[in-house]
């Protein structure tokens, strides 16, 4: 790395100077400064650059600002635009083009089905043989790998189709595989017409997920899954990723089923395998996570798990969480008691809670968000509703407690339209902690980090969002990782040498006369 | 009044408490008090309740739970819905019929020219003799009311056509007034469709101003558009406007202009009427306004205008502001030297800029929310950016200068589609500085102020709005008015005798069962 310097304003600048500044009423003449603040207070807007920094960010906020200014002309800008019909203009940005580049650290919210583009489930999974398919009621389906005549009828469902032996009989093998992608995630062509409620997408966003994991339970499925995973994050300039994972069965083709203990097993394996095939990967830990529909009892039981769980796998678990559509499940403070048995019990369990995944201000639900910090949460899965919660932000910013934002879940899952008007987007504004993750990139259509980071950079941060905010955030990502404090350190120092070839290559992808 | 007593909290919470509060991490122990902490903050949450404010916040409290539940399930909840859909739904929700009956104080951010509902100027003001209308290529219409025969042809615009004529002539009046209606506002079946960018739907409105301007500008319907105009926010509840006002040249019917002067002294003279024959109204005020567009020499002229006739007409004229579309027109910055001639002067013009009416953070129009400061604004005419301007927030919280909030306006601008995620969320949350006030109420086919404030108590507030925050933005309204100490304290005085009716009026609509 070259020798840092000074880009905008001096070190004096600090929050507190924020408070000192605003006494007295501003005049024509404190403009700079004040903009000089405003900036300084951004996300990344206290970094120093370097020399190349400064060039690659000259260049870089030259292409957004076109990008921007041109979507303000044709009303076609992608963050403004729903991510199935955007995904196509985005694929066309430079900015997006240099953020692919670009090594963007952890992925810190994720969920363990929706990891890998669903093309590698239709076309490899469902081919392998012994692949059966159901379908029910509701258009859905379900997958089974069984030994021949051993299929077991499932609840709900048409009888078992042997996949090798239907694609035999279909004309349009190309339409059918088609029609398993829709079944496998919720793109769809008109999304606002599909998905007229929030309740409505969450049940078809069940209805997929129950039919991917249909897929990936199947022991030799659910290794090459997560190996090729880590493979598509890896190849999106990913260095590390946190995995929300139900530890569901596994099952074998003889009906063998894994518990819990096999599944983290074979996370680790896989990642550790994947770490010696590409050793400037850094690896993954898994989040047990329970659903939100449970009931005390059922808790209770789930938690003396994860201690045991988090005691016996400490290189790969990396404490517990729920999942579910926030709205229709019960409150994190419904749980209290069993959320506080660790505690009591003086055993560590670190938790990473989903909260404020709602627009429902003032509903029990709305109180995740604060309660989240009552019950010691590590990190916020999302934290979308935040901004209505001044106590529970103070606490975020004063023991730096990161939000995870999802910006293409929230839009796709119909929290808000426009990534505009993100939430984050003051989050950002004021330097929050936070970290940028795709929560369930598959599902959505999209890869890796990528099309999160562009949806951040361009649509919340706006032209206030520079490479300093990118470099913030990537760094950000590491440093609330469940890393230990020797592998963050390492994996920082593999990140800025990967950091110093980005700036070099995209310098390079720009002739001189840009500089 | 009966007497106060404590209802949530006590008097030693603050806003310092905030920070104070959280220095250290909570525990469980600490729930009852941080969840009070964040009522306190709410805007209104620091009121004191009379036992009558706490029997309606219970009834309102439930009937706005039951509202909110079923929005929830059905997918239908008003706010999250266009207003066009909308505004039916609400027409049926028992919480808009209570905040009808609200005394809701000051409308503080309204247009001269859409003030009152199109109904009236389809209705009334075309069916005036001498009315004319012609149509533009660009599917627009404008109206000039002549003497017989002295028609003069407008550029761009169709040979002028008798309406009075005319309308014997076509076989469904009816059809043909609507059609008037449609071209009168920006109500249509699908706004998605009709409007596919902000440029687009900005483009129809400057249109549906200048159509309406062209029945206005006519002297005889000028005042008594105006009357017509009170009375509707009489009927609604409000006690006071404010107007921003282009002072466009006013016409009799044989060619005579009417300057600035002598619009303000209608306004003055119609005002004065309408108080005189209803007694519990106090007034109403001009902003003088001018559009963005201008050039700096054209600012100067128009500058040195609005402070001879502040000058003149201390009674009626409360400042200066420049509309039209934010994103389109000059930044506040363009015109400092303009705007600061006052100042260097050491004339007194007060300033109620448009600030922050944008999406696109970090563009040169994006300042204008911090500009407004240095620049010495009284108030923020919507100020929807803020959140994301730390430094203009610190300035707008610390001294006192209130955002103008309109919802409906900012929804059907397409600058959010689902209110609740309105940034003023956020300011509600935090106890901001802010009114509601309704823009353009006739454009948007909604009326006086009772739709914006149902958007704001349902979607922005969600279930923590209560009775308070009601309470607390009708007196914010007063408080921040361009009214004079005196006349700001009578109309308090005469706003808490209405409220009291309306605590006893909504009170006895419920039977004691409720209670």
């Amino acid at each position: 790395m070259s020798t840092p310097n000074f880009r905008k304003g001096t070190a004096a600048f600090s929050v507190i100077f924020l408070f000192a500044a605003c006494q007295t009423f501003p005049t024509p003449a404190d403009r700079d400064t004040l903009m000089k603040l405003e900036q300084f207070e951004f996300i990344g807007g206290n970094l120093l650059s370097t020399k190349k920094e400064l060039q690659l960010n000259y260049i870089l906020e030259k292409i957004k600002g076109k990008e921007i200014t041109e979507g303000m002309k044709t009303g076609k800008f992608p963050p403004a635009m729903h991510f199935f019909r955007a995904r196509e203009l985005i694929e066309q940005s430079s900015v997006f083009n240099i953020i692919q580049k670009m090594p963007k650290g952890a992925g810190l919210h994720l969920h363990e089905y929706a990891l890998l583009s669903v093309d590698w489930l239709v076309k490899n999974a469902t081919y392998l043989p012994n692949c059966y398919i159901c379908f029910t009621p509701m258009d859905g389906i379900r997958f089974h790998y069984f030994s021949r005549n051993q299929q077991k009828r499932l609840a709900n469902c048409s009888e078992w189709i042997l996949l090798e032996q239907y694609r035999k009989q279909i004309q349009n093998v190309t339409e059918f595989d088609n029609s398993l992608y829709r079944n496998l995630t919720l793109v769809t062509e008109n999304p606002e017409e599909a998905y007229q409620s929030q309740n409505i997408i969450w049940k078809k966003f069940a209805n997929v997920f129950t039919a991917a994991s249909s897929l990936i339970s199947y022991a030799p499925v659910f290794k090459t899954y997560f190996y090729e995973a880590l493979k598509e994050f890896y190849h999106d300039n990913v260095q590390y990723i946190e995995i929300r994972a139900l530890l569901l069965p596994v099952y074998e083709l003889d009906g063998t089923l894994h518990d819990k203990d096999w599944s983290i097993m074979a996370y680790q394996e896989v990642a550790r395998q994947f770490k010696n095939d590409n050793p400037d990967f850094v690896g993954a830990k898994v989040i047990f996570s329970v659903h939100r529909k449970l009931n005390n009892s059922e808790m209770k039981t789930m938690i003396n798990e994860a201690m045991e769980l988090y005691k016996k796998f400490p290189e790969i678990l990396a404490g517990f969480d729920m999942v579910g559509q926030e709205d229709a499940g019960h409150p994190l403070w419904y749980f209290k008691n069993e959320l506080l048995i660790p505690a009591k019990m003086g055993i560590k369990l670190p938790y990473f809670f989903h909260a404020g995944e709602t627009d429902w201000e003032g509903m029990s639900i709305d109180e995740n968000v604060l309660d989240a910090f009552l019950l010691n949460t590590s990190r916020i899965g999302h934290g979308y509703s935040m901004n209505k919660h001044p106590v529970a932000k103070q606490f975020s910013k004063k023991f730096d407690v990161p939000l995870e934002v999802c910006p293409i879940s929230n839009q796709v899952l119909m929290l808000v339209s426009n990534l505009q008007n993100h939430p984050a987007a003051a989050f950002m504004a004021e330097g929050h902690p936070m970290v940028i993750s795709a929560d369930d990139p598959a599902v959505f259509g999209a890869r890796g980090l990528s099309y999160d980071f562009y949806e951040a950079f361009m649509g919340i941060g706006g032209l206030k969002a520079e490479l300093t905010t990118l470099k913030q955030l990537a760094l950000n990502s590491i440093k609330y990782s469940a890393m230990s404090a020797q592998m963050k350190a390492e994996t920082i120092k593999l990140w800025l040498k990967k950091w110093d070839q980005f700036l070099d290559v995209v310098l390079h992808m720009f002739n001189s006369d840009e500089l």
